[in-house]
Order: C-alpha cells, then structure tokens, then sequence
C-alpha cells in the first residue's frame, strides 16, 4: 500500500512538473479544437437548430496574452453545409489568409475538412470570431478574443474582476429561410428578431399566440436569465459586445454607472454613463464598482434602439453575492431611453476619444479620400444595399487567391465608384433607387492614408435613414468625426479630431448622418468593409480593399479549392 | 407592307429548317442547364423552402431516346449548401464518375460552381434523378428521366399516351432538423411524414392543430390535387415512380385495373393488379383502359403500407375529359388495403417476371455470395442501421478517387462481413443490438457473378421488421427469389427463379423474409448499394462495391476537390 501510494505521488509530481511547463508553453501558442455542428439548443425558451462550437453557443471562449500564437483546428461536421470563421478585430499582420472571409481571404471550409487557422493576437483587448459566410453567424456560430497584457504590463485602470458578455438578438426562423425571402423577387423580410439574447441567453414569451408549445419550453436552464456575480465592493471590468444580426442597442444595469475606458481593443479617455449604446461588431469595456445595496440584485437590460421595433428587452441578472443568483430583482426592469432619440447616440459618439497616454496620433494629411453613400436601391427588381447606388457581390474565387495570382479575370476591373453626385443628391428625399451591381474592389497604394466618408442617407422603401455599424478587416482605423446630415467636404474636415481620436475596427453612421475614418494601408492583404447587420452585407452593403498584394506571402494551399482554384493537377 | 410579310415568311421558314436541323441533332446529344436553389413553396398548402430545380419540384422532366447523351450543366445556388444529383437507373457505363454519389463518385458540388453531367441513357425505360448528398433528396431536389425506344421501334405492348408520375412523402422539418435528431445521441426522429405527394402534389389539413395559419393556406393552386386527364375509350402508359423518404406505398385508381408491364426500365410478363405496391426508388409502368363510365372523374389514391402510420392518403384526380379537372369525383377516396398485411405485397413481388421475348437469363452460378442482415444497431450509444452489424460511413474523399489513384490509407482496408452467424441468430428476436461503424467496401473481381441475400430481422427499438427497398448503382440485378423468415442456404437456393427473373436496380426484403438478387460485376467503377429509405442510409444502411478499377478511364478533375483531393498544386 505505501508503495502504491509512493509511486502516485510520484506520477503527480511528474504530472505537476509537465503541468507548469505546458503551461508556460501554452502562453505562447495556444490550440484549440474545435468541432462545428448543428444541435437543437434553446436558448431563449424556443427549441431550434444552431450552429455550435463544441456543443455550446456563444462557443469557447479564446483566453490569450498580448502576442500569443492562437492555433484553431476547426472541424466541420456540418451534414452538407461549408463554413469559414472571422476573428474579429484582429489585423492579421502576415497572415491575411487567415481572416476567415469566405469569397475574400479564403475558400470555404467543406462538411469533414479540418482547416487550421494559425494567427498572432499582436495586441491586448476585447475582440470576437464569428462565422463569415452566408448567414452562419445568425445561427449562433460566434464568440469571444480576450487578449490580456503581456506579463509584469498593467493596465491604466484599477479593477478587481474582468468578466465578459456578448450581446445579440436571436430570430426563429432559420438563416435559409431569412436569406431566400431576401433575395427573393418577391422580398419578403424576416421582421424583427424575437428576443436579445445575453451572453446567449434571452426569454421568449411561450405563450406568443401561434407557438407550437412542442418547441418552446420556459422550463431549460437555457434560457434561464444569465447571472452576472459581484461581490459587493469591488470594481468589475466588463467587456460588452454586440454581434446582433439586425439591432443598435442600449445596455445598461440597474442603479450602477458605468466608466468606459475601451473601445475595440483600444483605451478609452475614461467619461461615465448610464447606458452604453453599442452597435453590432462593437466591443467595450466598461468598469462597475459593485457599491449599491448589496442585500438585492439587480437587473442588467439591453433595449433595441434606432428602429421601432417589437423586440422586448433582452434581461440577465446582476447578482450581488451572496444573494441567491436566480433570485429576480424586486424591481421593474429599467425600460432604456427612447428608440427615436438620436441625440444621446451621436453624443455618446462623440464621447469616445483615446485615453491620455495611449494616443496615437493619426497622419495629419490623407492621401486619398472616398465617399461611401450608404444607399438601398433596386437592381433588377430586387432590394439591394449598396454603396453609392452599386451593390456588392462576393466572387467564388476569394480576391486573395485571384488578386496574388494575378487571376485578374475573375472579377470586373473596373474602378467602383469613389463618391456621389454630391451637388444634387438629396439625402432627406426619395431617390429613383437604381442601382447596380458589382465585385469589383478598390486597390490602395500600400502605405498611404486613406480617408473614408460613411455618408448615411434615407432608404428605399421607408421615409428613414437607418444606423449602419461599419467594420473594417485587417486594420483599424481612426474616428475623425460625426455630423448630421451631408457632409460637407470643405468645412467639415477642418473639425476633424485630429488630437486624440479612438482607434476602433467598427462605427456606427447615425441615420441621416455622417462618420469620418482615417486608416493607414499598410497591411499587405485583402479587405472587406461592410456594414455589420448580417442582412445587410448579404444584401450587398460592403467593399473590398487590396493593399500590397505583392508583398503577401506564399498562400497557404488550405484557403483555395474553390472557384477557379478548384482542380487537381498533382497528386498529393 | 407584302415585302415585309415576305421576308417574315422567308424569316419562319429559315427557322422552321433549323428547327427540324437542331430537332434531329437533339435526337442525339440533349443539353439541360439547371440552377439548383432554395425557394418557398407549398406543395401540400404548408408552405416551407425547398429545394428546386429551375424553379421548380419535381424538376424538369429528362425526356430522350435510347443511347442519347444527356448532359446537364448544373449551377448550384444554393448559399452555404453543396450538392451533387443522383442519376438513378442509368448504369453510367464507362462514366462512373457521373454517377453523382457524394462520397462514392464524387466531391460535392460548392455554391456558385457549375458541373457538368454528361452521359449515355442506353436503354428504354423508367428512371430517376435525385440529389445524393446529405438528406437533401427530401427537400424536394427530384424529377423524372424518361427514355423512349429508338426510333422506328415499337413497344411490345400498345398504348395511346403515356404519362409519368412520381410519388413521395413529404415532411415540414427541414433535412437539417431530421438529420440533427438522427445523429444525436439523444436520438430525435421526425416521424411519420405529413403528406403523401403525388407528382409533387398534397394536402395537409392546415386546420390541424398548431399550425401556423401564415404558413398553411389551402387555397394556392400548387396544393390543389395532381390531375391526369384521359380521353375516354384510350389506354394510357403511365409511368409510376416512388422517391419516399420512408413510406412503402399502395397507388390505385378508383375503378381501373392497371397492368404491370415494366419495371425499372425492363419489361414484365404482363400481370392484372387492382393497386401497385411501390417502394422507394422503384418505377414501374402500368396500362390503364380509359374503359369506365365517362361522365364523372376518379380517385387515384396512394396510401402508405409496411407501417402503423398517421399519414393521410394522398389523392389525385383522373380526370375524363371533358369533365371540369377540378371536379371531385363523387366517391369515398379508396381506402388501399390494410398497412400490416404482408402476403399481398410478397406475392406482387413474385409475380413480376421478366416478359417473355424479353428474357435476358442469369448465369445459372455465381462466383460469391453475400449475405447482408439488416440490422439496427446501437453504436456508441447512438441508433444506426446497419449490414451484419456495421454500419456505413461515407469518407470525405470520394472512394472511386482513392481506389483510381491508390490512396488506399483514406479508408478502412478492412474486409467488411460477408455474412452473419447464420446458426445462432434468431432474427425474430431481440438482440444485444451492439454494432460498429466503417468505411471499408467489398472489392469484386472483375466480370464474375455476385450473390446478394438480403435477409430482414427485427429491428432495434420496436418488435418489428421494416420494409427495406435496396438500390444498386451501376448494375441491374436479377431477383432470384424473395421469401419468409430466415433464408435456408441449402434449400431456397433451389427455388431460385433462373428462368424468367426480372432485372431490377432496386428491390424490397419484406418484413422477417429475404430477397436474393444476382449480378454481373461487368461496370468499371465504385457503386453504392443501400436502402433507399433516405434516414436508413444517412444512419448507415449501405455498402460499396468497387469492381474493374483499373480499367476506369482518366478521372474528370471536375469530380474532385475534397477530402485529399483538395489542394491546388498548379495555376490552372
């Protein structure tokens, strides 16, 4: 028996030993496996089919530090159905292959096949991943990135506890269905979604008149509220994202304020608010100190603002421990300010500069600027998004394949539109709404500055102009600015933040409103632009940037197959 | 304005010549261009996306002459979702690579290719094109190959007209939701389905229950019943086909007797029957006299057998001109005989005999013979169906590529079982029902004779035993035999029929009993053979034969692209 016991100990002594030093290997590459498939899940009461990641939606989460080596074997077991993942908001320096943009920077990943994505988070910060193809990421494929600081840096702010949630907002329908009405001739729109989820979960009212009572159970721990724990006293970071398919949103806890101090992976000048306004693609964090009366909870909202919408609010519970975590607030929800009141999301906009210490200061001058009308339009009797009345279609070849291989047939060469007809455009009126489409891209001089002018205008179909969160792939990019209503391109620069504007990969336009971003092209590789609303970028909303092609590295074999890349001519 | 008219009349002559010119070249080569894609339709009032080709389902007709060449040039539009089609009946003699079996012929065809079919329709006859990759046959991817005699031949049978139905089971889930509950552990099946379609055609009472009264409207004429006019006083060849995802179906005509005289494109000694017994991926041809009282219209009705099941009847309408299509006839539909009664169908079984002038006989030995159980199994906790207890599992590269080029680590080199303890196994009892999976495929020599015992059991779940219609790819088969209860391989190998059988590609074991089939291993290629039913070969129910490889010509690149034929190794 001594012997026995012996020997164990010497086995969990060795096993202790190779514990710390994969340990200290791990905060160098870290591998992921992960299998992609479709379950039923509930997660706001109602039973349906969603894409998850090992088993669960949001999937795993990536934990790293500051120049970690992040290695994903991402099995797709899919029945019949390819895939690709995003990782959102990280550049890719070096390895533009590895963006996950189907039709862009690779090919698809087909039912059975293991694709590695091998790629350096350079930078600390909150980031996500997110399916990019179709309308997989509506389907629940999507998750978080969080780089911590390399070891012995601390952080600007104090806090006692780092905790993430991502927000979004969940349709019942499924993504085939929602992708065939839209491009329909016949349009016909899913509405808005049935619930917010939080940190994937949301409640569905099941005794909605026409529910099938087979599909939707308010019983699953599911769809359970999310529980957020504080011990009283202490200061939380939170980091809140938004991967909604459709909706702007105010988040905001009951009774606790909240410090802004970073904005998509950069360091925010600290302001306080009450609610955050935050737009699909967006990441924050926010610190909370936990000081209100710790013997209650509390309730954390997110509210849909920007449309009139049908959607309640989407609820979790902030849990002053040690209260009991399923134990409701005794209060009424807070009820979120109005949808229609643009005035405190431009304001809050603007808010939002770089921290004092962190600045980065943009190049004073640009050498380019373009002006991306944000327009829906008819092209060929179907609804289309577009910019500047030409809306977007992804080639079967990615860009990155054809562009480095000089496949330039594969796509049209024309020049796609810079700007508008800026004299006579009306934004506030109704527009004739031809429009046409395209794939073909913009080709940047690598290294220079390029000024980008998001100018939002009314839509097609309904007297309003609607928030179009904008996020740009491999880089990020200055915010030099927000107004209402056209921009005007001789005074308006002149109001430009040049001093401390935030770095971010994504922004919202304001309905009827303008945004300016300033972005340096210097990330050898290929692009995309695009609005975040799923639906939209499906519609066409988006553009594609190339940079430096010439100086990308030999492409991996595992990013083609499709297209004119598909083929064999050797054996392996 | 007489010169005008002039050139109009020389204008349609000119194109009348050209006409007959290009009529006579069709004669020969007959191309199809197909777009395969998601749309809504309502086939039995509930509407639901499907899968249509050219807009519709069932898809266009394929109608040819014998030695043909058709060649279908299929664009897959479908958004994140790949495909490949099934040309089910047609041998594909010296082009198994078009054969369109995922996994087994080919890789799958990705959204915004286009592949390219081309083949030879070698002999008269009923047949079938269906989608053969994940369950998406059942999403409505289906229609009909008619292939006439050559010209100047005559059938050995007269009729006036002739006319092709298909009949299928339609379900509301969608492929995804099934295929998820099939291969959960927490096993999930759909149940039985919703309608009975006849040629693309139900009714679902979209007053049952939890219906969503947006989704079911009775009232679009794509639900209204299928109608086939008739002339009084003419017979009509009508070519009844069955692609059920899982219902064995009786199909009559209220007051008609039909007389069998094909099936599965060969000819029957011809035989009176009062219903047809249909199985999954069978066809057959019946003449019917337009012989019964004119001024009124008929039932035709198909109602499912072999299973306790909940499905209404699907109905059409023989109609006798002149009365109004749409007029119902003034009778109780036929009831179709009792679902659990077996002896009937066994005898129709037996009763279809190659037609006397027409006999082609089979080598009177075999070289091999394989007995293959039906089972269902429990395998690693989750439900399949199986052969001898292995279940099959399709790779990710295509067998007839690995097997060409000799990548013979991409699959198990495992024989699989070529029978099963005959002595011991009571296939009327339960059994421990624990089973395996695999990859691994029967190699023939090439041109010998092979035997093929199907022998029924009872299954894993219930005390019962199942209807299983089985498909050969690339051959037909003689039916030797079918009988009761356990196969006596000593004495029913005596009773075969070595004088008339007739040739078929698909054939049923009835429940507890056992069918014997034979063939030429003649077909350079890799074919599968499985259950039709569409859930049974998604859980396993199939195997592979792979006979002449080495004399397979050159591979077509356009088949490749997974699995280890992925990768591009040159610049097109």
């Amino acid at each position: 028996m001594v012997r026995v016991a012996l020997s164990q100990c010497i086995k969990i002594l060795i096993f202790f030993t190779l514990y710390l030093f994969v340990s200290s290997v791990d905060a160098r590459i870290r591998r992921y496996k992960w299998e992609v498939k479709y379950e039923y899940k509930s997660p706001d009461c109602y039973k349906k089919l969603v894409i998850t990641v090992n088993g669960k939606t949001p999937g795993p989460t990536i934990l790293a530090r500051e120049n970690d080596t992040i290695i994903v074997e991402l099995k797709n077991s899919l029945l019949t159905e390819n895939v690709a993942i995003h990782w959102h908001g990280i550049r890719q320096i070096e390895t533009p292959w590895f963006d996950g943009t189907e039709g862009v920077t690779q090919c698809p990943i087909l039912p059975g096949d293991t694709f590695i994505y091998e790629f350096v988070v350079d930078r600390p910060g909150t980031y996500l991943y997110h399916a990019h193809y179709g309308m997989q990421r509506e389907a629940g494929l999507y998750g978080s990135i969080r780089v911590l600081l390399g070891d012995g840096k601390t952080e600007p702010f104090p806090y006692d506890h780092d905790r993430s949630i991502i927000l979004n907002d969940w349709y019942h329908k499924t993504t085939f269905e929602q992708a065939t009405g839209l491009s329909s001739l016949d349009f016909d729109w899913v509405g808005e979604p049935q619930s917010i989820l939080i940190q994937g979960k949301g409640r569905f009212n099941c005794s909605s008149p026409g529910i099938d009572a087979g599909l939707c159970n308010a019983t699953p721990s599911e769809c359970s509220p999310y529980v957020l724990t504080v011990i009283p006293g202490k200061t939380y970071r939170l980091r809140i994202a938004s991967l909604t398919s459709l909706s702007a949103l105010s988040f905001e806890i009951e009774g606790h304020n909240m410090t802004v101090v970073e904005a998509d992976g950069h360091y925010v000048q600290p302001f306080v608010i009450n609610n955050l306004f935050i737009y699909s693609g967006e990441t924050y964090s926010v610190l909370i100190n936990a000081d209100q009366d710790p013997s209650r909870n509390y309730w954390a909202s997110a509210k849909v603002v920007s449309r009139q919408n049908t959607t309640p609010n989407g609820l979790a519970i902030f849990n002053y421990y040690p209260n009991h975590p399923r134990r409701y607030p005794p209060t009424v929800p807070p009820r979120g300010p109005a949808w229609n009141d643009t005035a405190p999301r431009m304001s809050q906009s603007l808010a939002i500069k770089a921290r004092q210490g962190s600045i980065s200061p943009p190049p004073p001058l640009s050498d380019r600027v373009f002006v991306f009308l944000n327009t829906q339009n008819k092209v060929n009797g179907y609804v289309r998004w577009s910019v500047n009345n030409v809306s977007f279609n992804l080639p079967h070849t990615p860009y990155l394949i054809s562009l480095k291989e000089n496949l330039t047939h594969l796509f049209q060469q024309s020049l796609p539109p810079t700007g508008y007809d800026f004299v006579n455009y009306d934004i506030y009126r109704e527009q004739d709404g031809n429009g046409t489409t395209s794939d073909s891209i913009y080709r940047l001089d690598f290294n220079t500055t390029v000024d980008i002018i998001l100018q939002n205008a009314r839509q097609l179909l309904q007297n309003r102009s609607e928030t179009h969160p904008w996020h740009l792939h491999g880089h990020d990019f200055w915010v030099l600015g927000y107004g209402d209503g056209k921009f005007d391109m001789f005074n308006d620069p002149k109001k430009y933040n040049l001093v401390n504007p935030i770095l971010k990969n994504t922004v919202p336009v304001h309905p009827y409103g303008w945004t300016a971003l300033r972005f340096r092209a210097d990330n050898p590789g290929v692009w995309a632009f695009h609005c975040h609303i799923e639906a939209h970028f499906y519609m066409g909303m988006g553009v594609v940037f190339e940079e430096g092609i010439e100086k990308v590295g030999r492409l991996p074999t595992s990013i083609m197959g499709c297209g004119d890349t598909k083929g064999w001519s050797q054996r392996p």
